[in-house]
């Protein structure tokens, strides 16, 4: 049993607080890691806020970390003490029904105790100084200085990266690319359209840019994120507002009849609607990666789909993690994709709600903690 | 100029009417064909009920149909005097953007004046004898002794085929089979599930069947399809009106965690979630074969997507016509396909409009017209 320091959430629609807490050591088969930066997403924003109907609080949120092995418990044979690693909320068992068909990443070996807040033994390793169970998130928890994670869910990465801008493989950057190469296998001339130019959209651009496509449309309603998106290969940007008439027209027009492959990045299900339609007749995919409220649901004529345009979805960008994430770190020392200019805010754990504020304002693309 | 017998439909919602026409020989580019048998399909009844937005009257409706070249139009190299032939509501020009595509059957070619009851010229080749234009419909009208149609929208067939059997290869044979080997491209030993045991759907198991896969379920409100659906292949018959609960949950179990695929034969939206959401988790694919009514739409959770479920359609199941309606002929005379007992009824010209009450009565999966 050891002490850290975390962003705590202790209940629904509160902030984060920050406080010591208990870690017990880990059990067979999972790894103490000492996280080293973790960047804010909005699914752990919408967990915060009390949105997520499937939410348990107490809680550690944070899924997008990156940080160093400590300890390994027993029966660990991937990993050993100082290894670099990044979390990984979807895990990669290599043994499962679904690791074992690559038709699919959605490793299920340790699905419900992680579904429920809790280590694959059914307990939890932090609590509170009183000994009140914390829950963990994700598989993750990496708003804790310290966190422990099965080993199945920690992608080893190399040593030169820094962990400031490799958190963001853990998520962002993996769901974005993924989503172009490993769901949709964009080829080399494709058309894409990508809707919303956040975090995912950025990436999702520079995804298609990777895979040779010939023109990618962004669709924002705020002007000023044509900057950074054309940075990232960007060839045309639409807003919404400032288009006369029906924008699935317009977009069908500016791509000669739709799109190859669109993307929806933004969670909004007429907008999940808008990217089905704007794909080409005959051969069009389009991508839903946003997380749409509870509830809501996507429509559309099955006439869309009888001629010949499919509808797909992507979790963690199709990314086998322990297997991908390494090659998406090298890609980016390498200088294939870039992730710099995409940290846009670097915290200390004490400002960590002041991150979410920024992301709220649209200041932020990605604020990023560091330990 | 020529007369020949046709059922025409005079106007939305009436019975058609037997009489004499006129037609034109073919011009460039076309061909004469004497209809030797026509299968009467659903789509042909939901244009002559007037249910059908895009219906054009008067018409020569029937789309199923298979017969002999008695004339060829200046320029046409790939026929000649004798050939038999399948017309294809879908035609292969081979040039344009979508047959150059291996991912689309749809060729675009004609599509517009084919749209409008009308041959590529603008104009139709059918008249009444007054002189009144007759459409033409899906570039077809086999409901006519004689027919003039597209180069391009006729697949050359063997010569030794039975014209009652084949004709049927021209619709639902290669709709149902085609969803499975070109759509779907169903792996052997794959689960899937039909929604709907009629001429497509029985024509959907055999595909599955040819396909290799394991487990073959089929859904029907009416417990006597099952017979010949069993003949066809189907291991496993759901009623869902006797299934006590969630008709979804009972087939995820029944095919341990959800079917490879699934296909909706009906044409009902509400089915079309249903074969969604039955899809296996990870990566379950649905196709929609059936045409819901007009201004229906489908639905579902985007989590359904995101979960690694595909929504997809298919038209003319994906097939090209001119390269493949001759090989599924072939197979039908290799036996490596059945036809013979979906054709329940033949019936001539003057008693087609009782094949339409057969279709309604469900008492025929096909009855044929041979002249």
């Amino acid at each position: 049993m050891m002490r850290t320091r975390a962003a705590v959430a202790v209940a629904a629609g509160q902030p984060l607080e920050i406080m010591e807490v208990n870690l017990e050591g880990p059990k067979a088969g999972e790894v103490l890691v000492e996280i080293k930066a973790t960047g804010l997403c909005h699914t752990d924003e919408f967990t915060r806020s009390g949105d997520d109907p499937e939410g348990i609080f107490p809680a550690i949120l944070g899924h997008e970390g990156a940080g160093v092995v400590i300890e390994v418990g027993e029966g660990v044979t991937s990993l050993e003490v100082g290894d670099h690693v990044i979390p990984l909320y979807t895990p990669e068992c290599r043994e499962c029904e679904y690791c074992l068909n690559p038709k699919t990443n959605l490793c299920q070996s340790i699905r419900s105790t992680q579904g429920a807040g809790l280590l694959p033994d059914g307990s939890t390793r932090f609590s509170m100084l009183d000994g009140t169970p914390i829950h963990h998130y994700m598989g993750c928890s990496t708003f804790a200085n310290h966190t422990v994670v099965p080993e199945i869910a920690l992608a080893k990465v190399r040593k030169d990266a820094p962990f400031d801008k490799i958190c963001y493989i853990g998520c962002g950057v993996t769901t974005g690319i993924g989503a172009v190469i490993n769901t949709a296998k964009v080829e080399i001339g494709s058309t894409g359209i990508v809707f919303g130019l956040g975090g995912i959209g950025l990436n999702v651009i520079q995804g298609l840019r990777l895979a040779g496509a010939d023109q990618i449309v962004g669709v924002d309603l705020n002007d000023d994120k044509a900057v950074m998106a054309k940075h990232f290969g960007m060839t045309d940007f639409v807003n919404p507002s400032k288009i006369d008439g029906d924008i699935v027209a317009h977009l069908v027009e500016l791509t000669g009849g739709g799109a190859d492959y669109t993307f929806d990045a933004t969670g909004n299900v007429n907008v999940m609607r808008q990217a089905l339609e704007s794909a080409h007749k005959g051969w069009g995919e389009s991508i839903i990666i946003g997380v749409a409220g509870a509830g809501q649901e996507i429509s559309t004529r099955p006439f869309q789909l009888v001629t010949g345009r499919s509808w797909r979805g992507t979790a963690f960008g199709g990314a086998s993690g322990r297997t991908d994430v390494p090659k998406i770190v090298d890609w980016y020392m390498d200088g294939k994709i870039e992730i710099d200019p995409m940290i846009t805010h670097l915290l200390k754990l004490e400002d960590i709600n002041h991150g979410f504020d920024l992301m709220h304002e649209g200041q932020s693309i990605r604020a990023v903690v560091e330990f």
